[in-house]
């Protein structure tokens, strides 16, 4: 099957490479020249048959919303714009309407898998109407891991961002539940070998996982992290996840507690504890540290 | 090897099935006369040649203490017990001196598996001396699963207890993130086929885990999990986790909310929120149920 | 000085009271029949002398919106509309803009003090122009508590809103920290007169508080708050409070905790907890309640 | 009413002041040479009238143990000794006991108030039997705030402490709730003036507490809070509060993330956060810092 792909980075490069690897035919268009099969977005359409099928993998926000407003304007009706990127679940219903006033279908899709989806293949959540997810079947077959799982047919548009979001959100909870033990375990007097500790849960025990792996990996790299520091960005859904749990009314102390402490990290000093330092000051005369 | 089984219940009874399966000769003990191999604790002893190896898997705390007080009694200079059950760490250095006053060493040992362990292997965790847990490594490699991972010398008496309560304080943790994603996804409007999503992180997704498999088998056998209650126990780990994270001063929001989830799951009613009712009644005449 | 009212409920109600108390002559405006002092927004139109001061005192949202687009094709050039509600501060500056093309002034009013307001004053956050502020300064003196403290021009339009908002979202948080408080004064062995201890506390300690005094008085009418349920609403200002945090990337573990725990309390079950005891089920045996 | 007072420190001095002024009589020793009323223990038992009131007041732990021990090595029959430290509860049903034997009674006061006691009053939460508690009424009276609040008898031996502990660990969570609340209102783009906003707060609203009154105190002094760091100690009622949450099973959120907030502000860098990072690197290629 043919398919345009629009952005070759760290995960449109990969998902290139294990699409033709298993036989399907891509197109890829990037601006950086080493990477790019085609010059233009316009050499990429007439490089497609039609029905065409092209799937976006940029950055989620304007630069998303820019590429398939220009991809809008030179594919015709039939066609299918699939994005791949991290955008925002309330961004896909109201694109598919207006790219249905072209004429143009559309499916949203949550991919994870990281840097390691090449070889391991990709989950994907699909959001959209399911012929034209039937249509597509063999990319996504392609894309994703050999077996029964790994793909879901999630809802209507926007449900794959939104299982994509969600999972994120997960991914903070269980990153950050390892990370608190592992700084428990650290702290600790009696536990001598920590990397062991770790490896030892990666098969048999109830919290074995991938992450669990790739952070043994990680251990083996730097037995005590000491080459990094303390500090971690965050990409927009695990706030969207916490965002739709104020909104649907839904508990969800865990996984916020794992987005603010990224907040945290990256902070230089907390207001709010130079608010508790001041206060301590005021009632009880404790010092502060100047 | 030889080896005295205490406590022959859901773990016990697997691990010597186990470890039989592996060629090891066990003489199981148990207060149920249709699975205990002997009649009694002198018994057991008798049948073991010196330098004995023999393995508690009995509830932790009293009937534990009780039961390695009689044992000690029992055994002679040299031999060895292995405490397996979910003891707190703490009780496992004094238990150590108690036993080597008489000769006898000693050895914890955290155990995780649950009832898959007869099949995947356990993870072990041992705390401990060296030349001990060596005279034990037949047992160990026979209960462990197969490979490199699964188990760990993780540091002296004391260290194996402590390193499993660690793993069951990311357990909860892990368990917890996959809940609330759970729920968030089960309350959204878009997603409309909550099991299917869980099923196609299972493989190339980020958060793959034995935990989610066992999601996805829940989902299976009742998609909306419709016939039981949000209800759970806590066996002591996770406490003394949250315990041991306050003494270490670790922050540990995700551990310690994942917990207050449990003790809130038990409670008919709140005290808090009926003072927050009363509050709420009490300032602005909000309305408060009866 | 002269003010529209309209809306004259449990705030807006105690509100002309106090006005009025104060010598300010209010014309109030509410549909319902028993409290207004005018029978249409025409008729309080023409009952105040340009340029008018009209306070809208009605739920947030729609109603507001409604309100006040209606009485701004009521109103003339020069006049100006307060909403004293609790408006979402985003809705502010959009609004102003509105008003300020038909040449109304606007200004956001936050305003706390519940029931007691009457008696104690209101506090009152103001966003808008400083001029416009000031024109309605003998309004704001009539409803503050007497003295310094009560009144704060916070910034330009939504400042006022903004500032409610987050009030409120630091109310939850004391509300909750005092209710967890009693929740394990409740539950100790230790302390024989729970009351008691809340009223020792009124005076001379750092918890006092008005807060506090509401829970030592809800606990005279119901020493074990048993006649209620700890069940309690939220009302959107704790829901913006965190969504702001997760924007502006403050932790704020406290407020986002404080909300979460009020939606617990309104679940009859919660799946969250429901998947985490079918995890347990599945790799522990853990028997489930039905 | 005479008393002897062990500890002149920021509490104890300011209590000898409060009681002197209220026309008790009290012998104070302490260590430095300049505030001491006595130059020994000896001294000190020697001044005073039998049946002694003799109260400790120095740092709890080993200092308290010691201090009492050696006082109760001095004192006679029917003599009390008060412990108005911040011990940990679990001490004091021991230490009456081991006092009891030598006839010597006791009562263990939590004492809240501050730098602000001398002036304001102290608020007093007192354990042990009743009829000692009437006879040291007097010095209780002379130490609370005037009027009906300030004062309770919460129970038998170790009351006073643990309602004192449930008092810091509700202050901690309220000083994190204002915290948060001003660490938004210090990154809103709208809030122009936070000082103002804390300021008329203060009285009117539902927020209204010492602990803002305080905060504004400190915004006053320093409107940014530039000279200082967010760095807060913390001093065993909070961690103790927490592990009896722990214990009774009691959901804590609240206080909970207001004690870890303290550990995460006296770390240079968090393990936890490095946990995260390496995590992020190992599955998504993410950029660490280093």
């Amino acid at each position: 099957m043919q398919l345009g792909l629009i952005g070759l980075g760290r995960m449109g490069g990969n998902m290139r490479d294990r699409l033709r690897a298993a036989g399907q035919e891509v197109v890829g268009y990037d601006h950086h020249k080493e990477t790019t099969d085609v010059a233009s977005l316009d050499e990429l359409v007439d490089k497609l048959a039609a029905p065409r099928v092209v799937w976006t993998m940029v950055p989620a926000g304007q630069i998303t919303e820019k590429t398939i407003d220009e991809l809008a304007e030179l594919l015709s009706e039939g066609d299918i714009i699939i994005d791949g990127g991290n955008s925002k679940f309330t961004d896909d219903a109201p694109r598919a309407e207006r790219l249905k006033a072209k004429g143009i279908n559309y499916l949203d899709v949550g991919v994870s898998g990281g840097i390691w989806g090449n070889t391991n293949g990709y989950a994907l959540m699909v959001g959209g109407d399911a012929e034209i997810v039937a249509h597509c079947q063999p990319i996504f077959d392609a894309l994703k891991p050999a077996g029964q799982f790994g793909f879901a047919h999630a809802g209507p548009h926007g449900a794959g961002h939104y299982s994509k979001m969600v999972h994120n959100g997960i991914e903070y909870g269980l990153m950050h539940a390892y990370a608190e033990g592992y700084e428990i375990l650290e702290a600790s007097e009696l536990v001598q070998n920590v990397p062991a500790v770790i490896k030892s849960w990666r098969e048999g025990s109830v919290v074995k996982s991938w992450l669990l792996d790739l952070l043994d990996r990680a251990l083996d790299e730097d037995p005590q992290l000491a080459n990094l520091k303390g500090y971690a960005e965050d990409t927009g859904e695990g706030r969207w996840t916490v965002d739709e749990a104020v909104r649907l009314a839904v508990p969800a102390n865990v996984i916020a507690a794992s987005l603010f402490a990224r907040f945290q990290s990256r902070q230089e000093d907390s207001p709010a504890m130079k608010a508790v330092a001041a206060l301590r000051n005021q009632f009880g005369g404790h010092a502060v540290k100047r």
